[in-house]
């Protein structure tokens, strides 16, 4: 097991209707004016808008709004968010939306005070110091990024999606209320359990030993998310099976289940980070769950005990392949894809997909991949 | 489920060596004044007192010693701490030690700023605010002190064993170094684990339903303790066994594990107070190791179907009796008492044992106990 350092400071507030006590949280810690940032508008449907607002309302907490954030969010719409908080002058941002709302709050909050070519963050040539302070009301659990100190942004001119981490970026404060998932298209649910199952992975399949609580919290939460999304795919209002759902996302990535084996190996997630960048129309879990199988499968020489053990634990078999294609079927059976195919990709793209992961060098801990690999991959992903 | 608020700002420093960087640590928190907190000795046997005064004076740290604190630890060395506090002016505390040295030192930190009869915090009739900063470099893993806001310190004078619980009280920073755990007796590894098995079963046993992770996380915490801690009776120095403990202690009562249940039941704590603070000989753990079982014995009926799940998760075998009889059994194969006769406790103690527990009342969530239930669970311990 690896040294490791934990230390999150977010506060988690959890509960029905805990979404109408926003404005005094963001009172509380001193702020008067925000950064209202949300997606495309489902949250004004859904009621979920009006709840906000009313909370900021209520304590007389100004905001302007940043929105049409959209899943695989880009960098313009960063730069854009940094502008109005500049001339707004506000003093905090608050997210109300998944994981890509999320996100593009911690590259607005980092890009504020940031002087210069903010891509360059993302491209691991300058760092984030200091942040807006940030406040989250979830609607989507799937990224962990409630709870976490990282970003994950494309830049449309490049294509390239990339991330950054910085512990300025950890949210002050977010709220996770199961209603709010309520009214989710079961096609995000699913997509949503892909991440959380793939977060657990890129630490579960790290190639780090002697990790015996970390394994166990891994295989608890891969036990719950698998057992539960399905009955949320029955009843997208079970408030039970949505309250453990939104608990796996939130531990999957909040850093408990990385200690003493982080950063992880995260090659799968550049891979798929590709291929989203190129196909933003593919949702970044569904694109994992075709992803992740086809990896698992390459790293069958590397990991064949580690994947017997996945196998015995969640699918209570003893054969690693079929505890891939059990993996499999159980994505199929929530409505995902696990073949490109399915998306139209065609096997004529590997080549750039591949060249566009390896802009992300190095890849992987558990075998670092080179081009041949990487396309192997893809090429499994058929 | 329950509600619940999750916010846990103890930075964890783990790793080999790593008691090294305590001055580090603390310099760079900005104080340069310490009081330095510790037991009876056993650190300068060690070799542990030796590398933190090092790591202090490299820093130009300042300190002044409280020394002497003793397991089951005492208010007036709580008063004591507090007067050389005022009196030296020092910007924060250092523990060196297990539970009893951070427990008093949380009592310390809280007690320097609070006016009138400091007791009333234990007695629940004030409340800390306010606390010099914690830091800790951990000897024993046990209590999980050293990442929550809890502190349990007894009255000489009245016999009682009190707690109090303060956010201000959360230790600012808490070193976790195996290495300086290969030294600790058999008997307070035990102790430890059985504290820790405690603590998971307060939480596990609660009555609170729809936890289904929390469950999980219980359930791999309790395989990890019952796992590794024969491991480390016969080899106290194994790094990989000393870490999975250490790190089991953490999680166990640190929050992750409450969610949505807290507070949980915590009964048999108080009746474990009663007996310590009238036996001061006995270790906190080793009085769980007896009234634990009695405690699942009287609850049966109303535990039933959880202590059933226990049983097959923790010991493969479906009758919850003998879930119970084999949790005995392990008590025992790691050295530890599972009678009350093993340390010379006698039935005549029943009635004021009972009495002292009942000044703790309401007790338990599971069930409230009145003094008829907690005398006839006092007899189970023999």
């Amino acid at each position: 097991m690896k040294d490791f350092v934990f230390h999150n400071p977010t506060k988690i507030v959890f509960g029905k209707d805990k979404v109408l006590e926003v404005g005094k949280e963001i009172k509380s810690a001193g702020y008067n004016k925000v950064l209202l940032a949300y997606g495309q508008g489902s949250i004004k449907n859904t009621g979920t808008y009006d709840k906000v607002v009313t909370s900021l309302s209520k304590e007389n907490i100004q905001y302007v709004e940043l929105s049409g954030i959209r899943p695989n969010p880009v960098f313009s719409k960063v730069l854009e968010g940094i502008e109005i908080c500049k001339k707004e002058g506000v003093g905090a941002i608050l997210a109300v939306g998944g994981g890509s709302v999320v996100d593009s709050v911690k590259a607005i909050a980092g890009g504020v005070f940031f002087d210069g070519d903010f891509w360059q963050v993302f491209q691991r040539k300058a760092r984030v110091e200091k942040a807006l302070p940030i406040f989250v009301v979830l609607t989507l659990s799937a990224t962990g990024s409630e709870m976490n100190p990282s970003t994950v942004v494309t830049n449309e001119d490049t294509r390239e999606k990339f991330y950054f981490t910085s512990t300025a970026v950890y949210p002050r404060v977010s709220i996770l209320d199961p209603v709010l998932q309520f009214t989710l298209p079961n096609y995000q649910t699913s997509a949503g359990a892909s991440d959380i199952i793939a977060h657990i992975f890129e630490l579960y399949f790290c190639g780090e030993e002697e990790t015996e609580l970390q394994d166990e919290f891994s295989e608890g939460i891969l036990r719950t998310v698998i057992s539960f999304t399905p009955t949320l795919i029955k009843n997208p209002d079970d408030y039970h099976a949505r309250a453990q759902v939104i608990l796996s996302a939130l531990f999957a990535l909040n850093g408990v289940n990385g200690i003493g084996r982080e950063p992880g190996d995260w090659s799968s997630h550049m891979l798929e980070h590709s291929l989203s960048g190129i196909h933003p129309e593919i949702a970044h879990g569904a694109g994992l769950a075709i992803i992740f199988p086809a990896w698992l499968k390459y790293m069958m020489p590397y990991a064949e005990k580690k994947i017997t053990r996945f196998s015995q634990k969640i699918w209570g078999i003893d054969n690693p392949e079929a505890g891939i294609q059990r993996l499999k079927e159980w994505f199929i059976s929530i409505g995902l894809e696990t073949s490109f195919k399915g998306f139209g990709v065609k096997e004529e793209e590997i080549p750039v997909l591949a060249e566009m992961s390896m802009r992300m060098s190095p890849l992987g801990s558990l075998k670092t991949l080179d081009a041949k690999d990487v396309e192997t991959i893809f090429f499994y992903c058929f």
